[in-house]
């Protein structure tokens, strides 16, 4: 296995699309740029901000490919390899491997839930199929499952996860997982997905972030890790509190819930800002139009971002 | 589109494994020509009980291209197009269209959710890229979005669909879709898949059911289909009554929850039945072992089934 | 213990207020006694429909003292004792009993959640403090646990409870509390509480139906039963239909959503009726106004009802 | 209305029993003056982990009447008025500001669940009958509604609302509400009702804290209130891991789960320091035994607590 040690900010990347919906490689090169040229300290590409589970496997992998074509080595490349269950999620793992990245994400199953000893059975078979880094994404909102920290510790304690992406919004198992992973060696790289709260997952223990956030704003998220490390709170909830406003994007759309309000908020603020060449989505979500996209256009210009 | 008209017992089939876990192609024949020798009126492959969510692609279309050879136009083949938003779906009814089958199943987008718009749309936009019958499967249980039956009537009525596959549970609203259907002309072929209460749904006017429980005993299925055609109600009633009982097969398991209890009960007793040659599951879920195959047996045993 | 065998359909009694929000006196009367000439086999009071959970006790026992007053003996009477936790429901069983019930309803524990030991602790206790026929509730909606069949039964047979009140919605655990009740000599008696698929819980061989509907046409329900009772499943069927269709007066409502829509849909109705004098509300609930009432009068047209 | 501004460490009082189930006066006081010795800010009574919900009404206004005589104005008072609905917790509210507390602490409505016009209603219904500062309560665990930052910022800037305990478990939203309460000139004071992440909560804008925890070590919440008023952050999140693992005797309970874990464990805990002189509990919910009290042992001695 590589010995990568990830930490820091390391956004889920979100992937523009022309107007026909094809995948737009311009402004996926500048978005991506923009992250490297803040200071990220990685990029994980195909997540749920990535749109994975809108794409074929032939668009997933076109994506990758570009992807860690034009990251080169700048940094660490994370890859989703998100289905169903075990047999899928490792073809997934096979094909992401073959394109170069440097760790995989991987959820709980999903679709045919079982109970704790299946998910635990499911990782653990992952692991016997690939050598790469392999990260547990703790996501109860799409997988409907929520990983247990002291399963996560045991699978980091035997080597068979690296790291864990907590998007799971339950801000006391967060706690309850850094403390036993502390106790036990800190086998795991313990990252929050939640871009709201970054600071109390820092204060937590997190060795990191996974802010969808960050494609709009990488520079405060960067500056935000430096502070943490240096132990300047005050400065990092002072981020903080400025980086949960600029989320507001995904809070004052009106036309549609869910994934099209949060990711499609996410593109339209990118496409307002001049990153993105438009906010299309791919089937069956539809990009936000008209009192949304002024909605966001507002958001964005309190924060200074017009 | 094909004229064909769907009803009566369609069983969603168990898919037998050797003990290393690859298809079993002779217990399977002999499980399909079980079920049609019992007078099923059609076969569907690739749904939940036949582990779609746990087969990468190439074991899915290994088994349709197995399955349809073995059935041979004897009854209608339905095949599940199960995958998580649109443009997987979509991918899934390309590749699953060549393999001849007679109409597709769809379930409301996954993972990542929408709203009511995004579910309609991501009917419709199936529609635009086949021609083959199509079926919603309403599955809250798996897919966390229950399928509104206004909205179906409407799908039905502008030929979007063609039936409805109903595992949500929910009764009621199972009764509202038939009787709005009716309102409309009956434009759908609405099925219920839940076996322990097939009489209900029989009641409330379904075309057919899709029971698991058919693959352990069709020909009660198909019995109670006849008498209900007939408007022998009590027979009915009294068919569904011993399969309610002979359903306890999953109600006895105690080693495991979800997926590997129910499923895997079914394939206990199949192997039990001599008509599967073992009961292996699929990575991550185990096969029931112990004091659960004996429990599984005195279900059959009591029902007069071994 | 009172030998009392409840049976057939009992309604749960919904309250009519003056504009003022008091309890409708004469409203009531008019109410109950077209429920009880119309053939009612009891009449269920204090119940989600009566607006138990928005009395406080002071209006409560207003209520069961004039009903029981104006029931007069014709009927059985169940009042419900509804409240968070044992020693509060145990406080109601108390006070109900002195108003000259005949059998008291109570649901699990809800409010602080505990496991299976507690809940059947819970009915044990109450037991224990009153010589009552008592039923357990099953509503899950409202209190977030659903009562395990076999923990039924085993009350049932242990002479802790006397009958089910199922309100939960899950077809497939009624059919299997019918069965395990009959296995073990039907200690239980059986009611559904779903008014829309009534016909399929006398098919699973339900002892009778608690429908909230019958307050706005008890001859139908009353008709069905007798229909039930002599084996003709067609006409049960039928009037299953009818009355379905005449529960779209819930369905229609856009104003609000829950209990507004519901019981509001049930009040708004006999007010057209002219059974209730005003489709009054308590607290925090408004009536139902403007294009919501057209649209329930338009469903009671189609019925026949107006 | 009072003009009390509540703030810092408010415990949520745990009640002693004795083992006949009777409130146990001398525990109770011994608790009371341990909690104000310490430094908390205010008490708060008939909360969750008061076991309000398991009282009858003359048991919580004995343990109201009792506890404001012992606290003696030494500290401000909190009464919960939890009841289903609106009438109910005017009720409520009534007879609390008999026994002369210095607010109220009221939930959204539940059992019967309505949409986001009944939950403030039913705020502003309460505020009409009640001058006491008025605490919404968020606790979706129990009430099955999570309030809406926005509304309670609303209900306080009109003066409905003097604060709110936050108990959702939602830290995102729980930022969001901070923010907005500030943007609105504070209206509001906010407090976190999660023992685990008070930190997070303080660094998000809180003005306090109401941990159950508290009960068991006032001296470290209060000491970290002092220090988050100080700005000294790494005292705040050092406190935090200890307290973080201090709560660890909730999660090694085995016996049973929900509230008897919960509160059961603070119980045993108390009892095993000598503040308590058992840890018996209220029906339906049974003390906590033999292997769960010697692994809440080990927590406190680990801990540093025996």
């Amino acid at each position: 296995m590589t010995d990568i040690q990830f930490h820091g900010v390391i956004p889920p990347v979100v992937i523009p699309l022309t107007e026909e919906r094809t995948l737009d490689l311009e402004a996926l090169e500048r978005s991506i740029n923009r992250m490297i040229d803040a200071g990220v300290d990685g990029l994980f590409f195909l997540g749920s901000s990535g749109e994975v589970a809108f794409l074929t496997d032939a668009q997933r992998y076109h994506v990758l490919q570009e992807a860690v074509a034009m990251v080169h080595g700048r940094v660490p490349v994370l890859a989703g390899i998100i289905d169903m269950e075990t047999l899928r999620v490792v073809d997934q793992a096979k094909r992401a491997t073959g394109y170069g990245v440097d760790g995989l994400v991987a959820t709980a199953p999903f679709y045919a839930l079982g109970g704790p000893k299946e998910t635990e059975r499911h990782f653990r078979a992952i692991r016997e199929h690939t050598d790469l880094p392999l990260f547990a994404y703790d996501l109860p909102a799409c997988v409907h499952t929520k990983l247990d920290p002291t399963m996560l510790v045991r699978l980091g304690t035997d080597g068979v996860i690296q790291g864990v992406k907590d998007s799971s919004g339950d801000d006391v198992a967060f706690r309850w997982l850094c403390l036993e992973n502390e106790d036990a060696g800190h086998p795991l790289q313990v990252f929050t997905g939640h871009e709201v709260v970054v600071d109390g997952a820092y204060m937590s223990g997190a060795d990191g972030s996974v802010p969808g956030l960050a494609n709009i704003d990488p520079h405060s998220y960067v500056e935000q890790w430096r502070a943490a490390q240096a132990g300047d709170w005050d400065k990092v909830r002072e981020i903080q509190d400025y980086l949960a406003r600029l989320m507001f994007v995904t809070r004052v759309v009106k036309a549609t819930v869910g994934f099209g309000a949060g990711v499609g908020a996410f593109k339209t603020a990118l496409w307002q800002m001049g990153v993105f060449n438009t906010n299309q989505m791919r089937e069956p979500v539809q990009k936000l139009e008209g009192e949304d996209v002024e909605a966001i256009r507002s958001v964005l210009e309190r924060a200074g971002m017009l």
